[in-house]
């Protein structure tokens, strides 16, 4: 899977981010800790030069993986003695965070390209070892209503945000409904069952294409049929639970599922303006399900509606500039700003995401065909 | 080219349009005018059945195009007859009326399929002959500025629209500037000059990897080098005249040239905007140039900021649905809906437009790799 | 398929060859009859130039054929102007000869390439009209056995031959035994029925994995199951004969139902050893019936074995250099020699070759995986 | 590169070789070591069921390179225990034999997959270190003579050999002459300066498009130009020899480099011939160079045409059955025999081939677009 890279690739490559956009900058000088390092690591920065080319990356033997744990320590290093020294003053401070930010980025990344690998293989192979709970029914869906006015979304700068966050805008937002909780594999194997892979008129144009060509009849790492379907996860292969969140879905699918419920996605600022309102609780890494967790049955308050972790949420918006969006000056400008196409948004963060590096005005973006990420959907409607 | 068709299929697929919506919604028994013709002129409704395989569309020898004149004389008469007889009450006259936008939309088609079918052969072909006028100095761009406030956007139903440009609905627009005409192919070959194409931190990463597969170094039909550029048009292989607006792009070269000229596309909210006030006047298929016209200099009052004809204007905006968009149901909910995703929205019709078929409201949609129409940009700007 | 061309290019491309090879070589200063056509209807000869890419053949829409019946006549004229002149002595004598095979060929390629054309509608198209004779039971195949020895093959040059067919040389036949006639498509129904496609056992490697890649389950044209078989001809549509000689197969079809009789494809010295005592009797162009002919239940002496016509027989040869092969100096020495990789050798000439155009030494050539030709299968075995 | 396997692939299938085809012939109630090997090391064999995709061995984290060694020792003990026992009679025997020569198969493409693994880093990567020798002149080529005769070639199965090198036949060769050594890089070197890469008449049609599709202008793992040429060989990246015979070729390129030179490449038969008169001494993977050899200045007697061992041989014979062949019943008849298309011999053994695999009737075969195994050429012409 060409998505995906090595877990040595991106532990170099976190640390390359520091070496390129911190060291280098404070000092012009600056001797590399090995010359290859520089393309070898570089995922897209064109301003920095050349690339290795991504679909290669898995057969690096080279450098090996004690040689790249020299590497973050030479470089950790480096960094925090010139934060000792005070070195590090504006302007290079935004860039220190954004490399932490990164680096949250790349420890989510490490533990959906892990999965996609070991799900390669047919032997059992697990990443950590998660005790199975008992399946309980699922309490039904309700919708919660939202008035329609002009708001605001948008990140306000305060904190730490990537640049497209920013700035903070008024939208209009008619009224609508959202879902209380995320769609369950239960409901979502309604859906197959009911020949929702079968039926082009469920779906988008480029999704059934995709569909037909790649022979998708079910969710990535779904195998079996309807009464005995397993899923491979990072505790290993188990029989899929009903009550749990569905996930791996491509936006084409989240698409047709909601079609077919007589529903819709939401927008991202619909979103937004629901998660705003919502305490930042939920399923992320720190919980070591490397799962989506069935919502609890009287979940109140702060996690009243599964908004955050457990899976990333598509929603129909395209990945857009903001109204005076302004990519930063430099090679940090390509960070975000050139992968306005052909994406879809999503939102809320997920099980394998730092609960520190979520926010309600986060905009995680992929192509709708990708399936390899801890993705899902929520259930939208007007009115 | 895989995306285009050859003119006697758009002829009998505009018939096969009336013959399947109209003439067999208004009897249950009819008789089709070919069995086959089902499958072979469908286009991309599966509710209607299965497809002749669109990239062999120009493999079809048979029917001969004098048996397709025959089926366009037959369904024409028989919906003649079915008008006169005043068969066709709600809900048919919409679908007529769909019928009669949509053979409109082939109209354009068949003159973009024609050029990029001509400009296959290294022989001398042409389409029509238009006289050669004298090239002219290019006045400066001017900016129009428009202040920000709660505007209402999309068609209020009033006339015939397409269900995409409904409903009518307000959205937050903030203070822009609109370019006041067309860029040129003059300016354009400035970018191509500064190394537009040879600098990836001015493309959109999806854009610079097909410009690198296949190898773009100009717009579509171009040749030639600086000082002898040629370009192939439906009046065959001319010099390239620095004056007239710049055609056949791509959206990722139209994003590219804009932020190279610190600039940026509209959105289609704003374009819509500045249409609105404006009179539908400009170069549409009517005139017989098929190529677009430079901007008179002293234009004035209608076609001021030559905002219709000439060429379909690419936006920033995906092609997205509007809020509280719903499809029609059945067959014609395939129209326009299943394809939101991947395309971007051009605006205000092209040389090969009909007069009669464009609005202020009218949203056309592409893949952004797309550079068979007549495609081209007007530049933007925040405040 | 882009291994077939219009029947313009055809007779265009013949031309070519006479203007290029005959006429330019007798007239240093000859002017072509248009400059465009060296590139456009040059077929592979990159020492005369460039070549129009051949997936792109089929988009020419000029020259019209209008112009390329002026271009025969033109070129036809001059040729015949040289020879009653007497202009055309040695070396240009053989090049005449080889432009009028040369013309043979494709006359047959004129008619496979039209009824692939044909079979991509849907609608009924038909080349000729064949009146249908009765179905007869098909005599049980015998054997013809074959002392073995140091024999001669090639062409001994007495008359017209490829440079492929020469030398003579000698070669060793082991004693082999040749079946007296074609296989069947009642005989290949079995193979079908049987399993024969579902079996890798019964395949090579490339040809197992290009049947799951292309979905083959029986020879191209065919259509239907097992009782209602039809087959699409040059006739139009028929049911499927199972008294006529099975065609349109590639190699690693006629291999594997080879491998599943437990016999073998002959050696082409084992066919040609067969058909030098033969007359070249047969089903050729000249029958009008365009389609392979059961054979004849008693037929004796010179069509006794089916060797010629019909269809071409794939050989178990790789096409390879007979010993002592020279290709011509100049362009015409990529007339065959070129290809010498990758196919395999056929014999025997097809129902749509012209008689006087076969030779018992005539090695015809094509990929395994060709099904587009008139090509079958005749069985072998040891001893 | 797909063609290529991790080395603890190669190192589990050839384990799997001896599990499948000798342990479980033994006993019908055989219980594998793992259920899943089965599939996971299954190569190509279709009697014995599915196989892991070939493309995706690399993706195989599990089992470990512990478990594979564990798996060796388990299967390598029950061989061993039931050779004791005398459980290993006929038809057993010869089968055991095939797993030895099958497991020295796979010895060398371990090499020459490593080096390909390598060489995508580009980081210094060695799995040797060879002490570089002084560069010296090479000899000028010489013919050595051959008379033309009814001779026998093939082996006459009095030791171990493949089934593709069965039965020993008559051929006819005549009379030729073949080089006294293996071509250099000095002499390829001359070829690509004569523009070798750039014409076509010099090319086989598939290998010219092949050379434009894959961008060739040298042979695989060189880099630099004219005067700085460097090489990648499993002793790391090092100066171009140009005494060093020259390796990792296609046959496309030995092909065009032979007729660039007026000669052409020998046959398989005539290499035979000279082959059969030598002692079998050569640089084989015991020398541990891992890379061709120069010819010593003065060999004389058995090494004196540098026939065995350095770099495999193209052929100019497409590797088909000999004469009365039969492939083995059952899966063993997989082995070879389904490789029969579009392969061509190579004659020798290389500088990574064990001395004991190799024979003068020894017939090793690739695809001619192979560049990864050590491939070079020897010249032959007629007479």
């Amino acid at each position: 899977m060409t998505d995906t890279s090595p877990v040595k690739w991106h532990l170099a490559h976190t640390t390359w981010f520091f070496e390129t956009f911190v060291l280098e900058a404070l000092n012009d000088d600056y001797r590399p800790f090995h010359p290859d390092f520089r393309t070898l690591f570089n995922s897209y920065y064109h301003s920095v030069g050349s690339q290795h080319p991504r679909p290669r990356r898995g057969l690096l033997t080279r450098p090996s993986l004690e040689h790249v744990f020299q590497y973050r320590e030479h470089v950790e290093q480096a960094v925090t003695a010139a934060l000792e020294r005070g070195d590090v003053g504006e302007p290079l401070q935004p860039v220190l965070d954004l490399g932490l930010h990164h680096e949250q980025q790349h420890q989510e990344l490490i533990l959906t390209d892990v999965k996609n690998l070991f799900a390669q293989t047919c032997l059992e192979s697990a990443y950590a070892n998660a005790p199975e709970t008992a399946v309980r029914p699922t309490a039904p869906l309700a919708w919660k209503s939202f008035a329609g006015d002009i708001h605001r979304i948008g990140n306000d700068g305060s904190g730490f945000a990537f640049d497209n966050e920013l700035p903070r805008h008024r939208v209009v937002i008619e009224p609508f409904s959202l879902a209380d909780r995320l769609i369950t594999n239960g409901e979502y194997c309604e859906f197959i069952e009911a020949g929702g892979y079968r039926d082009p008129i469920l779906w988008l144009s480029d999704g059934w294409a995709i569909l037909a060509e790649r022979g998708w009849d079910s969710p990535l790492y779904w195998s079996g049929e309807t009464d005995s379907r397993r899923v491979f996860t990072l505790n290993g292969s188990r029989h899929l639970r009903r009550d749990e969140p569905v996930t791996h879905l491509s936006y084409f699918e989240a698409d047709a599922f909601a079609r077919w419920a007589g529903a819709r996605l939401p927008t991202e600022a619909e979103w937004e303006l629901a998660a705003g309102g919502e305490l930042k609780e939920g399923n992320f890494v720190e919980s070591k399900l490397f799962h989506p967790r069935p919502r609890p049955e009287r979940a109140t308050g702060a996690e009243a509606m599964q908004l955050f972790g457990d899976v990333w949420e598509w929603t129909r918006s395209p990945f857009a500039p903001y109204p005076g969006y302004r990519p930063p000056a430099g090679a940090l400008g390509e960070y975000n700003g050139k992968f306005m196409a052909n994406q879809m948004t999503l939102r809320g963060g997920s099980c394998a995401t730092p609960r520190s590096h979520i926010r309600a005005t986060y905009r995680n973006f992929f192509p709708p065909d990708a399936r390899w990420q801890f993705s899902g959907l929520r259930l939208a409607k007007d009115g």
